[in-house]
């Protein structure tokens, strides 16, 4: 698809915000042409990466969850149920009002989230303790009226690959568990994009609408910036109150159920793209790349013996599951090269006479840049390793990433400085107002409490009262 | 969930209808209780079967296609565009009109079908003849707002899972190529699901709303009834002149574009369940069962070998990719044959004390109820012979029932009588006058000219004029 709009250069890295905009486009992930703001449309190429991610997550759940399908559209009547819930979101429904020529006796929402949809099944679903821990979760799309600044894959009105789990527990400890369970589960699931992320605990005013608690995972950008990655609230028995969830248990009583949910987005995507890209382009971890080897034909003469050669590598590849491009264009090497580092493709294989006659092939790492000639008969092994080496890499090239932004810091004006790049960690006392001022001062959001940290004795940075807990603060998406 | 419901038994295939509701919810395919009118709920193990049936569809297609993914939301204007589309579509179509507490500045449609989301993004796309052709496909929910009366997976105000193709060509006979490709494709999908189709090319006042013609697949139901199963639109260059769609050609001159669309819908799932089916439940297609095999322990004491027995027979049909179910629950074998036929599970294993000594294990068909003992050592050869065995039987049998129950009819009683149990073929001059009498008079519809079929000669079973071509009538959903 016009090929010659993709020949400029991207912009530096450096300028994040204009680079992130310029390589959706031209690593064809997500057009954002189309006439509606905060909607977007993917790309084939950038599909297909979706699917690799989604497929990823869904082999992670698929291990206790069933996944299942429940309708957008939510009557305004049940949507209003659940008073906090619908506090938090009233501002940012999109309403159905007309059916063809007719207005509709019920309005219907376009669901932000379906906790009103699902949560009426649930009733009719759970009755006793043996169907308990109930865990089901789809992949929707989901609907935000932003006002905010709008951006593909990370601030949209059609969220169009939403992940959502929604569990049933008989107590509030296996919810507690599950939540545990679920940002396990989420790391995890960001180490295989090889994306290191932080959890930690968000402060009250900042959990999901209607929950207990939330626990949230955030990855760093590249602007120093957070970008919450993921969500797991405990629901408590709120919304079972709301929605008469009861089961019967081993003694014959009806108890409320407790609930979790958490939830994953495209925003997994943004990350994956955000943090692994540099200034050629995409830089896609194996597991997940829609391509991971390219195969470039380096053709003088003998064309045909090296084409052959190319196709039966190819082959063999592809036999072990790998996805494998073979560019077989009329275009330079050169080119090719460009477009298909542009495309984030892990390993390119060149392959040209000369190799023929030693029978090897050269491999080309897209994120170090290194060559090193192989041996063809060994090709699998070699192409496998790399694959290895390469998600071994990325992650480990991100997590020192992490680490050296994330500064402890002791004063307001310090925080500051330090915001600009990274992560700032502080001692708060846990005092809602402390909070708030912080918050104000530096013009950023406390992220919460590590969820993996020990205790430790401090001086809240506002109000320098005992603080028995560090908490992470972010300029945040 | 709630085992207790799903002990009594279901009524009788013969009463099609009310046999179709009890299924999907004993069968747990689909839950109606969702509060709103035309929108249903996916149990897990429904949405299960659904994967399955995707799944086989995704890789039909991505051999030449590409996936991809649209909005949503369709701005009004752009949905305004099309007038036949438009005219086609109005009485149907959902609109959000506010977002939050404010009104919209331009509703937004929720799409019926894509081509006014996905067209105005071709007209950016499509630059050179070299882009064509282009084939992409989406699988996403879908909304119309259902007048008659709703039925699940059939008639819905969400179809949930609507597969649609969008291609462009560079000339009128390309896409003309294409539609059939799309009916051969089809055709060969639900031979998967061992479902026969009939093609035919719709007459001209049932075709797509803006397109040049529209040849669908139906299949028969079990009460005698067609259900459209999929459609193929030639659309011409019609959308190409409304949206500007045009690409430069190989002597540089701009040309409007050659555009097909087609989909497929959850009635897949519908006709699956409908013509397979029988009085003690579902029957799947090994193909695509969620369980493809179940393990009933026969246990009498000494349950220990007999339980190890099993777990090493799932473990060596999971190795070899089959979908296995191992059901140690306590429950009566009865009860658990009860649960895996209504279930639809193609093949049932039982292995007791006895089939131990032997080293052997009793296999059950779904669809003959045939048993068959067979030995341990060779048990994921003769389980996948079975599923061999079973799909070719579905199909056959769907087929007979099928050939059968086209009745080639000279006269409007003769075709009344007939349309009791099926088709009626008659000679149909091509006019459109004699065709919608014939319509009104038999009470049905003329589904169209048989795609694969010879001319013939015969007198128009309305105005008694030559003909030189059959067409199908039948009772639709």
């Amino acid at each position: 698809m016009a090929e010659q709009e993709k020949e400029a250069a991207l912009p530096s890295k450096e300028n994040f915000s204009e680079w992130y905009n310029d390589i959706l486009q031209k690593g064809e992930i997500m057009d954002v042409r189309y006439p509606v703001k905060g909607l977007y449309v993917w790309y084939p190429f950038g599909f297909n990466l979706r699917r690799n991610v989604y497929d990823l997550i869904r082999q992670l759940l698929d291990e206790n969850h069933q996944e299942t399908m429940f309708p957008l559209l939510i009557p305004e009547n049940e949507f209003m149920k659940e008073a906090e819930h619908i506090k938090g979101f009233e501002d940012e429904v999109y309403w159905v009002t007309h059916g063809g020529m007719s207005p509709l006796d019920v309005k219907l929402a376009l669901r932000p989230t379906s906790e009103t949809a699902i949560y009426p099944m649930y009733k009719l679903w759970v009755r006793s303790h043996a169907d308990l821990p109930l865990r089901l979760y789809q992949i929707v799309n989901t609907f935000r009226y932003e006002t905010k600044h709008t951006r593909p894959l990370i601030r949209l009105r059609e969220i169009t690959s939403f992940k959502e789990a929604h569990t049933v527990h008989a107590t509030w400890d296996d919810a507690a568990a599950q939540v545990d369970e679920a940002i396990r589960l989420y790391t995890e699931f960001y180490r295989k994009l090889a994306i290191p992320v932080l959890a930690s605990k968000r402060p009250d005013w900042d959990k999901f609408p209607g929950a207990d608690y939330t626990i949230a995972t955030d990855a760093l950008m590249p602007d120093g910036r957070t970008l919450q990655v993921g969500t797991a609230h405990h629901l408590g028995d709120n919304f079972a109150k709301t929605f008469d969830i009861q089961y019967e248990d081993a003694e014959g009583e009806q108890v409320y159920a407790h609930q979790t949910c958490y939830g994953i987005s495209e925003r997994s995507v943004a990350a994956l793209i955000s943090i692994h890209g540099d200034d050629k382009g995409l830089m896609m971890p194996p597991e997940v790349a829609p391509v991971q080897v390219a195969i470039i034909p380096i053709i003088f003469k003998k064309a045909e013996d090296v084409l052959q050669a190319c196709e039966k590598v190819k082959e063999e590849l592809e036999a072990a599951g790998i996805r494998v491009k073979l560019d077989a264009s009329d275009n330079r090497p050169g080119a090719k090269y460009y477009k298909w580092e542009m495309k984030g493709v892990p390993v390119r294989l060149e392959l040209g006479p000369r190799d023929l006659k030693k029978n090897a092939a050269m491999l080309v790492r897209r994120d170090t840049g290194e060559k090193q000639q192989v041996p063809l008969d060994n090709i699998k092994e070699e192409v496998l390793s790399l694959f290895s080496a390469i998600q071994d890499n990325l992650y480990k090239t991100a997590e020192q990433g992490l680490e050296k932004r994330i500064i402890k810091c002791e004063s307001v004006p310090e925080i500051k400085k330090n915001l600009a790049s990274g992560i700032a960690k502080v001692f708060w006392c846990g005092d809602k107002e402390c909070g708030l001022k912080l918050e104000d001062e530096v013009g950023a959001g406390i992220l919460g409490i590590p969820s993996s940290e020990d205790k430790c004795q401090g001086k809240c940075v506002v109000c320098d009262g005992d603080a028995d807990t560090m908490v992470y603060v972010a300029r945040t998406y």
